[in-house]
């Protein structure tokens, strides 16, 4: 197919439909390829949870800096208690500075007093008048001290590259005072949704907001009247999704207007129902999706298709952002063979059935739907009874996953 | 315990240790009672997706909202072809308006034209020259038509109550051009955090900030060096995270503030490590929850307290927001009863082995490790070779899934 890539091979297929399609992972493969790489950014670690580190960052001290209290209480050296018990109470002076004999008390995380190795917990000693205490268990050089370097080596290194940054990463960045760390940056996504702004295409809108932000990149764009005109000025941004007008009618100028503004058309129509009219291409070097304006199918070709080259952008995995369960079909799915069907299911006892086809399935559905299951090119569906693989829309107890 | 509950009961506990901590059970029943509950709120479609639906929303019209075609192609009257084969073309007039013996151009998603009742794709007819048609195969009525209310009844409820909005439904709510869905507050989190603003204090107000993002709140607050103050202006948010200052030793004012700004501290000291000097209060019936300061104690706390309140508020589950997953252990895991202990630990081949004890971990465990196992607090612990449930830090394929 070196041929479907250039752009001088492409046709307007308005009028006449898609002479072929190509197959998912011919797709995919463009995609993955070295035409788009994702870029690196320093970071400030406030604004880094939800990235992807991109390089270890070496740690500037050690964890803790210096010995410190692990706990609430009295700060002693343990060769003063030796031997200490119910029965051998051993009297201490109570003291803000150190010294022989002397308890000093601590909060936990405060650096240990000179000289002394051990923290004794409040209810270890009892009190008496003038300052006096009595101690009343012993205590081993250590005990109630979190000793410096012991969480961390200064050497050691901090988070793991191309694994998302957790709150507690980001944190740990902080607490070492790290300026700046080396992340993925998170990809401009600029759509382009033919318009007047208002019902379908302010609903196309919504969704691949919340999509893009879901899949960790930063949405810009929206819809617009004159859309060859957005086009032409979306190569400033890392992708571009234009959403609508990508089919065989006559209003379906998205292909032809990429091409008019100096973009190149790889392919057009993928084996993929829903959304069989899309299309793949460049802007000046930009990668740019041609998703069907019909919402599921819109949808469908965001999640099997522009997703997975943001999530890579952006450092993240290329998997369906989906968890995944496997379920016996209470009714058998039909399909088409050279067509890979992403088809709505609904849990249905301990089984899931098919809602709607991939064919005729429309966006209630996957409302509806609890997920959906896809199928292969190569297989016209799967037998009732048989165990297939769905990707859940929500997660783990309904858990929120997005937030745009 | 209905003593604790009561602010009269609060005592000062600095310089003496907690003379009692309150199981994780109890905390949680006080956490998920009647004294704190959800807000509902109307919410445009465009700001819905990962807010959770309170009400099923009545659509206004049926899905499609008329006959429309389903595919790019011709819309020809289905008894015109009858008959229609590779062997027996019938001739129709190419037309910009439907009539007997017409083929209309329609685009997928364009309305019938009226009288027909059929879509063939371009594929299925062979161009003439002079504007004819040869049509190949016979299309029965409705055949390449999505018909009025197939997809959705107008009488059907869109949306499942208590369920996280999908981008999908918020399309579906847009296209239906309903103004407003009723949905679940976003919790206001106020992060009341005893600084100076740097480093410590600095990384806790960056973790809190994403935690709570990521649980469907609306963090607000900060660090403050005057964290009384804050904490008497807090009672305006939903929630009132005090992180730090929570222990028995002596600059840890959290609790006696709360209380001498008019608030309450119904228990103090909660039976988890880390995390056992956590408490829970109310300020003007808003919840409090004091946190520890040390970070990774401060982390736990909030997974275990604080995102617990925040995800009920906002009409999601209780359950931790981890993945769940069932490993053996490579290495026994040490646990003390009447403590819940939530042990680090990292994937070590098929297995997975602790990577510190809950009583000594500190933060940058928590970025080595996978995930953690909670131990409950009637069992010391777990056998090498136990099959434990882990919650695991991130999700299938190292996905995202919170973006502050």
């Amino acid at each position: 197919m070196a041929k479907a890539d250039s752009p001088s091979r492409w046709r307007d297929i308005r009028g006449i439909g898609f002479a072929e399609r190509a197959p998912l992972a011919r797709a995919w493969a463009w995609l993955d390829s070295g035409l788009f790489l994702p870029n690196r950014e320093p970071v400030r670690p406030s604004k880094t949870v939800g990235r992807v580190l991109s390089s270890y960052e070496p740690m500037r001290t050690d964890w803790p800096p210096t010995d410190r209290a692990a706990i609430d209480g009295f700060a002693v050296r343990a060769a003063d208690i030796e031997g200490a018990g119910i029965y051998n109470p051993v009297p201490l002076a109570l003291a803000n500075s150190p010294g022989t004999g002397r308890a000093v008390p601590v909060s936990a995380g405060t650096a240990m007093p000179p000289g002394t190795d051990a923290v004794l917990a409040f209810s270890a000693v009892s009190r008496s008048e003038f300052g006096r205490l009595e101690v009343l268990v012993e205590a081993a050089p250590g005990e109630g001290v979190s000793a410096r370097g012991s969480a961390l080596d200064r050497h050691a290194q901090v988070g793991e590259c191309e694994r998302p940054i957790r709150p507690q990463d980001a944190a740990l960045f902080a607490m070492q005072r790290v300026e700046n760390v080396l992340a993925f940056v998170r990809p401009e996504v600029r759509l382009v949704i033919p318009g007047p702004k208002e019902g379908d295409a302010e609903a196309l809108e919504t969704m691949l907001r919340a999509l893009v932000v879901r899949d960790g990149g930063a949405p810009s764009g929206g819809v617009f009247r004159w859309y060859g005109e957005a086009i032409a000025a979306a190569a400033e941004a890392d992708v571009i999704l234009i959403a609508g007008r990508s089919g065989a009618g006559e209003d379906d100028l998205a292909a032809g207007l990429l091409v008019e503004v100096g973009g190149e058309v790889a392919m057009h129509g993928i084996a993929m129902r829903p959304g069989a009219s899309s299309g793949l291409g460049r802007l000046r070097k930009k990668a740019v999706l041609l998703l069907p304006g019909e919402p599921l199918a819109c949808l469908t070709a965001y999640d099997m298709l522009a997703g997975r080259l943001i999530r890579r952008l952006g450092g993240f995995s290329l998997d369906l952002p989906y968890p995944r369960a496997s379920y016996p079909l209470g009714r058998k799915i039909v399909s088409a063979i050279g067509f890979t069907d992403v088809v709505p299911v609904a849990l249905a006892g301990e089984a899931i059935v098919p809602i709607a086809s991939a064919e005729s399935a429309e966006l209630p559905a996957s409302c509806r739907a609890d997920g959906f299951v896809v199928v292969p090119e190569s297989l016209e569906g799967y037998a009732e009874g048989e165990r297939v693989s769905v990707f859940l829309y929500d997660m783990f107890g309904r858990y929120l996953y997005y937030w745009p």
